[in-house]
C-alpha cells in the first residue's frame, strides 16, 4: 500500500514509518522538521542521539534494501502538499504531523495560536488534498485520549448513545479537553467528521493514550535508526520523564496528588495500531474512532512502578509532589473503552518491569546527554 | 458600562451598538470592515444603501448627542487588540467580529481556511486580552444554533444531562455543525469553555438562531443610520432572501424539500438579548450558554409566509424547489430549549405578517439596487 506518514521524523512517526516499510508498504515521510527546531527553541534534546532524517532513511535502505521517500515541507503549504499527493498517489495518509505537547501550547498566546493554527489548518489542508486529489485515500489521524477529558461516565469510542426526554440518538462523544493542544485535536475531529459526511472521505481518528517506550524491533536494528526520547517538562510524557529522573537520581516529581488517571500504550503498540487501521480502512464517508491505548494508571501508580524498578537497578529515588502546573481534576472517575483495535487483532505489550528496565537502561546509557534543568515543569496553565 | 462591540459595523453589530449606546452604555466599536470588503469580492451589496462607519457614528452623535468610539482594525492583530483594551478598559466585550456565512466558508479551501483561522484565532486573542488586560471583563460571544445540528433529541442550552451505564454527568452538549463556518463557532465554544475553567474568565455564549429583519428603533432615526440587508445566496439569511425574491418577482427558491427546520429571531431581539447578557454577567469562571431565538419554522413554512404577505402587497410569486446545495437532513426532529433569556426578561418580537410587510416594503423601496444574479445559491457543499 502507498502510505504517507506525515510527521514521520517524530517520536511516533519514525518507528511507524519503519514498521510499515518493513511490512512491505511503500512509505513516504512528509515532515517539516518542526520538532527538531523546537528542541533548539527550548534548549532541549532527545536522550538518545538521533541522526538526521536523511541519514536515517539512508541507513534503513542499507540495512533492509527498502526505500523510504522523504519530502521536507509543511502541511500548511497547500501547494507543497498537493505536489506530494500528485507524486505519491497515497492510499493511506497517516497524520502525526501536529504540535503534540500540551505544555508547549500553554506557554503563552503565541504558542497557543501556533498550535491551533498549525494543527487545525494543516489538517484542513489534508482533508482538501484528499478530496481533490485522492478521494479514495484513507485518512488515519492521530487524536488523543485527552480529547475526552475526565467525565464522570465511561469514555466510549467516539460516539455516545443518549436517551433524553424519551428520545434516543447516537451523538459524537462530548469532549472536555484540557489544553489548547488537546483542543486543537478536538477541532480536528469535528472538521474530519464533517468532511466525511459532505465529501465521503474515509477516516479513522485514533484517540491515542500517553505513549511510553522508545524501541521497536526496527529502531533497534542500528544506532542510526534509534528513536528520540523526550524527558523534559514540555515534551516528555509522564513515564519517560520519571525514568529519566530516576536515572539522574532526581525525585520523581508527581503533579499534585497524582490521582490523575490516564490511558497509556507502548510505542510498539502505536505502530501496530496504525497498521491495523491501514489494513482495515474505514468506508467511504465513515468517520471511525478507535481508542488507542492498552492500560490505564494514575500518575502516582506510574511513579511507584518506576521507583520500584529503579531501586532494583540501584537507583534509589523518592517521590515528591509538586504543585500541579496544570488545571485538572486529581481525583476523578476513569473508565475508557478500547475494544475496537483489540477486535481487529491488537495484542498489547503491557507495562511490565522488564519494559521499564529496558527504557531505564537505555536512558542510563545516554545519561550524560540529559540537561538537568529540563526535568521539572516550567509552564503553568494559569 | 464600558462595552466593546466587535464587528460593530455589521448586520447584527451595528444595531446592537446603537441600542446599547441609547441605553446609556459607553460603546466602542471595533471592526476591520471585512464585511464591506467581502461585498466587493462577491460583487454583492446591501439592499439598503449604508453609510460609512465614520458617517454613521457622526450622524448618531448629531441625533442623540452620544459618542460611539471606533477602532478600525483586526482582532487577529494582537497588538492592536491590546491597545484597544488599554484605552477602553472594557467591562463587557460583545464579539460579533467573525466571518458569519456558511456558504462563504464552503466556497473553496481558501475560504474555509480564512473562516476558521480568522474566527478561531481572533477569538483566542480576545480570550488572552481579557486574561491579561481585563480579567473582570465579561465576554459575550455570538455563537449559532447551527452548532448543534439536528440531533434526534431535544437541544438544550449548552449542556446535556447524561445517564450512561448507571452513572450520571452533565456534559457539554454534543455538536454536529454543518459547515466550516459553523465548525469555527464550535471550536470557539470549546476554547472559551476551557479559558473560563483555567483562567476564571466570565463568558456567555449566545447560540443565535437565523436573524431576520433590518430595522430597530435606533436605525430608523435617520437614513444614514440604516442597517444593511443581505439578500444574496452567500450572506442573505433565508427570510430576507425570500422577501427580496418576492420584491423582484422571482420564485421563492426553497432548497430541497424545505423540511429543514431552523430557529429564528428578529434583529430587534438580538440587540435586547445582548443587553440582557451584559446586564446579567456570567460569574468568574462560568461558561454560560443561552439559546438566542424566539421561534422555529421549516424553510417551506417560511417561504409560504412570505408568499402570502407578498401576494397581499400584489407581488405574486411561486415557490420553487432547488436541488439542495448543502448537505443536510431535510426531514428531521427539531425541538430546542430557549428559556434562559426569557427568564431574564426577553419579550419576543414574533414573526407576524406586519413584520414581513415592513421588511418587504423597505426592500421594494430600494428595489433598483438588487443585483438579480445574486439571489440564487452559487456555492455547493460538495
Amino acid at each position: 500500500m502507498r502510505i504517507i506518514v506525515a510527521g514521520g521524523d517524530g517520536f511516533c512517526g519514525w518507528p511507524t514509518a519503519l514498521y510499515l516499510s518493513k511490512q512491505g508498504h511503500d512509505v513516504t515521510i512528509v515532515d517539516n522538521l518542526a520538532r527538531r527546531k523546537i528542541d533548539n527553541e527550548l534548549h532541549s534534546n532527545s536522550v538518545t542521539p538521533i541522526a538526521s532524517l536523511e541519514d536515517r532513511v539512508a541507513k534503513w535502505k542499507e540495512k533492509t534494501g527498502k526505500t523510504i521517500k522523504t519530502f521536507i515541507g509543511d502541511l500548511n503549504h497547500y501547494d507543497f502538499l498537493c505536489e506530494v499527493f500528485r507524486q505519491v498517489e497515497p492510499e493511506a495518509f497517516v497524520h502525526f504531523a501536529e504540535q503534540r505537547s500540551a505544555p508547549y501550547s500553554m506557554i503563552d498566546r503565541e504558542h497557543a495560536v501556533y498550535t491551533q493554527s498549525n494543527n487545525v489548518i494543516g489538517n484542513l489542508n489534508v482533508l482538501y488534498a484528499i478530496k481533490e486529489l485522492a478521494p479514495e485515500c484513507h485518512l488515519i489521524k492521530l487524536g488523543t485520549m485527552g480529547e475526552y477529558g475526565t467525565p464522570n461516565i465511561d469514555i466510549e469510542e467516539g460516539y455516545l448513545e443518549v436517551e433524553h426526554k424519551g428520545r434516543k440518538d447516537v451523538v459524537p462523544y462530548p469532549k472536555q479537553p484540557g489544553s489548547f493542544y488537546h483542543l486543537s485535536k478536538v477541532h480536528d475531529s469535528h472538521n474530519i467528521m464533517f468532511a466525511c459526511k459532505v465529501w465521503g472521505i474515509r477516516a479513522t481518528d485514533l484517540n491515542q493514550g500517553v505513549v511510553y517506550g522508545l524501541h521497536t524491533e526496527e529502531t533497534e536494528m542500528d544506532e542510526q535508526l534509534v528513536n528520540r526520547v523526550d524527558y523534559d517538562g514540555v515534551y516528555g510524557t509522564a513515564l519517560n520523564r520519571f525514568i529519566t529522573q530516576a536515572a539522574i537520581g532526581h525525585d520523581l516529581t508527581v503533579y499534585g496528588s497524582g490521582g490523575q488517571t490516564r490511558a497509556f500504550l507502548n510505542i510498539e503498540d502505536t505502530v501496530r495500531c496504525v497498521e491495523i487501521a491501514a489494513e482495515n480502512p474505514a468506508d467511504r464517508g465513515e468517520f471511525r474512532v478507535f481508542n488507542q491505548f492498552t492500560e490505564w494508571f494514575s500518575v502516582q501508580e506510574l511513579a511507584e512502578k518506576v521507583q520500584k524498578v529503579a531501586a532494583e537497578e540501584n537507583f534509589n529515588v523518592e517521590l515528591s509532589h509538586l504543585d500541579n502546573p496544570r488545571v485538572e481534576a486529581e481525583d476523578h472517575y476513569y473508565h475508557a473503552v478500547n475494544t475496537k483495535l483489540r477486535d481487529l487483532g491488537l495484542e498489547p505489550h503491557l507495562l511490565t518491569d522488564e519494559v521499564l528496565r529496558d527504557i531505564l537502561r537505555t536512558v542510563v546509557a545516554h545519561k550524560d546527554r540529559i540537561i538537568k534543568d529540563n526535568v521539572l515543569p516550567s509552564i503553568s496553565w494559569k
